[in-house]
């Protein structure tokens, strides 16, 4: 490959889609050279009409593409997961030096990358698989990044993410978060948070709506008042928005016009099931992704609805919207409680040396679960980075407490109208779980034991144990 | 491969285990010619000694042992999964014929299952993946068995699998599964149903132990009386013998000198993280294995148990134990027709043919879950095949409708004393977010497009849309 003076481009994208063509034009303004590549005629005119401020051009032909990098190479990736990636890295491999840097910047199954990684290795190719949060506005002018791989290579990439990150209190959304896959696996940790939060959002709606009979105005205020205090965030943010969003057709809010089925891209599943195999208890993600795949039996929800008839209303107290944004607090922390935890074993189960105080730091702004609460998170990983659960640091611990009264009334209220409010049950029963010095689990292994001889442990000797049940010593 | 005199056996056995060894003589005892291989010469001789009565004999030749077959050879493995049953297959391969049949009789992964049955499907061997389930008791007197793979194979093992099964009514607990991995993917779900069971049971205690203040004998008779009325159970029945037997060593309940951390072996991790995959919700098993994995953190539980004190006693009224068992039928009714709707859409998706009314009657005898509540299911299938959830019949529907009133006070109340009750809650949001005929994940998907232009559909006309949300159409 060579090296002449056709190299004048310091950084490429690979697939111009709008999440592409937008982080480009974000490290434009930031005054770096760049370009892209995607083989779609169409959309290389996209780029460049979008991008002629700065005088943006495109290629077609991956060779001249790659051509005009400058040495070591860095290339993005912004493409579909999955097989495309393997299948943009097969064509570039061959065009590439050792020392070059391909960036997956999609949101690939930390798995994959793990494979990725390896393979580049051998090669001598730096790969870095980098979970970007914010959507595409986040993408424009600053998202949250995570990108995990080879540390010195990042030497290379750092002044240039850090400049096109989203800022808080001018530091950085971004960091160099750990080894192999661990950029991959903190993205989708994230979105197994944002999976939990997004559903008690929807639960605190079913809430007002269906069990204290506000209208879309009414949900609005309650929405907006919380994004004023304490549980202000940006999802919060953009719900409070959807509720001022009317449809041009029909002039009613929007939100009434859509179906009540939830898609789901797969992080959320991913994140549970990975959970499962570290053996980490993340219920409140596993309760959203479950919820999602409930929302798609419409026909059967229907059915049943007409079955067993509606939901009651809440007999609520003056206090009750009190009630609700402490149960909402409550759940919230919750749900960023677990992610953090799963984040803690897995650093440990896959060796990636996270650091949990810079994660909560770059979760702060730019990306979808960015909340005033990650301020509190930040400075409990900051003041003890080896803490194995959230809920040991003392101001987390006081608030909680402080929340749980209202969280009791607001769960066990619903439960007696049976409006469903799974995520945020879900939060409630962790929590009193977690929290259970001694658990009913010796019935679990005295069972076990029993029709399986599975053996026990004892509380007074060490040892592995099995008793002869159905000898039944009376 | 000889077939002369010296193939004298009907069966044969790999791997004599207690489980591999209990179903020989379950065999023997039923009139069939078996022999068995191990390597190990201290199994033999424990099966030779345990044989004696049928002058039953082992082989730690594999060359021998197979020799000993007739034709078709039909061989049981009774391996640990994993790793040992690939190494198995590999050592009998070349030593069988074309039309022989194993049967792979562990707790294999489903997925193994599938890739073991085409790889032995190439060289002209039939290959099962069957289930048992029952324990070292059910082996040897009578399990519940899930075979599944190729039909016409099925007729050289039915007498033999149909006699040595538990039986309901003069009905044998076996029947054909279906196709490929079908039968350790039942075998998979039953198990999930069974953790979800044995959490309820935990809940129980819990609810008895620490929000009602019942000792020991209290409890026990709970569970007795319960066993004597619609929720017997083989579950039931054990538990309540958990409850009178005594440690030798210090005269006390056994069950309450054993560890509260409980182990597992992966069929319930599996069972959700496949519902995960094919989209199927089943919050309660889900939620047993998280709260399993919550019984492994006892240091941290410990911590907060102190930060976060006591759990408060339940204000019990007269009736609470009534309302206790509807709360225990109701969650028990859930968690099955979640693993029932996860086997429908399976049978979908892999194609297995499953037939439901089938499954669960052989679940009705032998196996760990069988319960009076099988008969339910049972009718309802049977009266429509292809039913997609339990609760659309009509039978089922009553019942469920009549356990509410108390199943909500028992949740509500724990939930109010802070007593943990993850399952019992799980399965009621559940229920109540499967009768919701209008779910809130309008705005899940309202939001999703909000911020990552993931489209949305609209109740009132068909097709796919975006709304520039940012623009706020006020």
């Amino acid at each position: 490959m060579n090296k002449d003076n056709k190299a004048q481009f310091a950084f490429g994208m690979v697939g111009l889609g709008t999440m592409g063509r937008n982080l480009l034009l974000n490290m434009a303004d930031n005054g770096f050279a760049v370009t892209g590549y995607d083989k779609s005629e169409k959309m290389l005119q996209i780029f460049e009409e979008e991008g002629k401020s700065h005088n943006l051009k495109g290629y077609a032909d991956i060779n001249e593409f790659v051509e005009s990098l400058q040495s070591p190479r860095t290339i993005i990736l912004l493409v579909p997961a999955g097989a495309i990636v393997d299948s943009v890295i097969l064509e570039l491999q061959p065009l590439l030096d050792k020392g070059d840097i391909i960036i997956d910047s999609g949101n690939s199954y930390f798995a994959d990358t793990s494979r990725r990684y390896l393979e580049l290795k051998d090669k001598g190719i730096h790969f870095f698989g980098m979970g970007i949060s914010g959507g595409e506005e986040g993408a424009r002018f600053g998202p949250s990044m995570m990108p995990g791989g080879d540390k010195e290579a990042y030497a290379v990439v750092k002044n240039m993410l850090e400049a096109v990150s989203a800022k808080v209190n001018d530091e950085p959304c971004v960091t160099y978060i750990g080894a192999g896959a661990s950029g991959h696996f903190v993205k989708m940790t994230h979105n197994g948070i944002e999976y939990a939060i997004m559903q008690l959002l929807a639960e605190t709606y079913e809430i007002l709506k269906n069990g204290l009979d506000y209208d879309n105005n009414q949900i609005q205020q309650v929405f907006e008042s919380w994004n004023n205090g304490r549980l202000k965030s940006f999802l919060m943010e953009i719900t409070k928005d959807v509720f001022l969003f009317k449809d041009v057709k029909t002039g009613n809010l929007l939100v009434d016009e859509i179906k009540d089925e939830a898609k789901s891209k797969g992080t959320g599943k991913w994140t549970s099931q990975v959970a499962m195999d570290v053996e980490m208890p993340i219920p409140i993600i596993d309760t959203a992704v479950s919820t999602r795949n409930l929302s798609k039996l419409k026909k059967l929800r229907v059915e049943l609805n007409e079955a067993f008839g509606p939901t009651e209303k809440i007999k609520a107290s003056k206090d009750f919207i009190d009630d609700l944004e402490e149960a909402f607090y409550f759940a919230m922390a919750n749900a960023y409680a677990q992610g953090m935890h799963l984040l803690w074993k897995a650093s440990i189960d896959y060796e990636y040396g996270l650091k949990m105080a810079e994660i909560a730091k770059i979760w702060r702004g730019g990306c979808i679960i960015r909340a005033e609460f990650l301020e509190d998170i930040y400075q409990a990983y900051k003041k003890q980075p080896d803490l194995q659960h959230l809920f040991s640091d003392a101001n987390v611990q006081a608030k909680i407490k402080k929340s749980l009264k209202g969280t009791r009334n607001v769960v066990s209220s619903a439960i007696s109208a049976g409006l469903a409010i799974p995520c945020f049950a879900a939060a409630l029963t962790y929590f009193d779980t977690l929290k259970t010095g001694r658990m009913p689990s010796n019935l679990t292994q005295a069972q076990r034991d029993f029709f399986g001889a599975h053996t026990f442990e004892r509380i007074d000797s060490e040892g592995i144990f099995h008793a002869d049940w159905n000898q039944k010593n009376l």
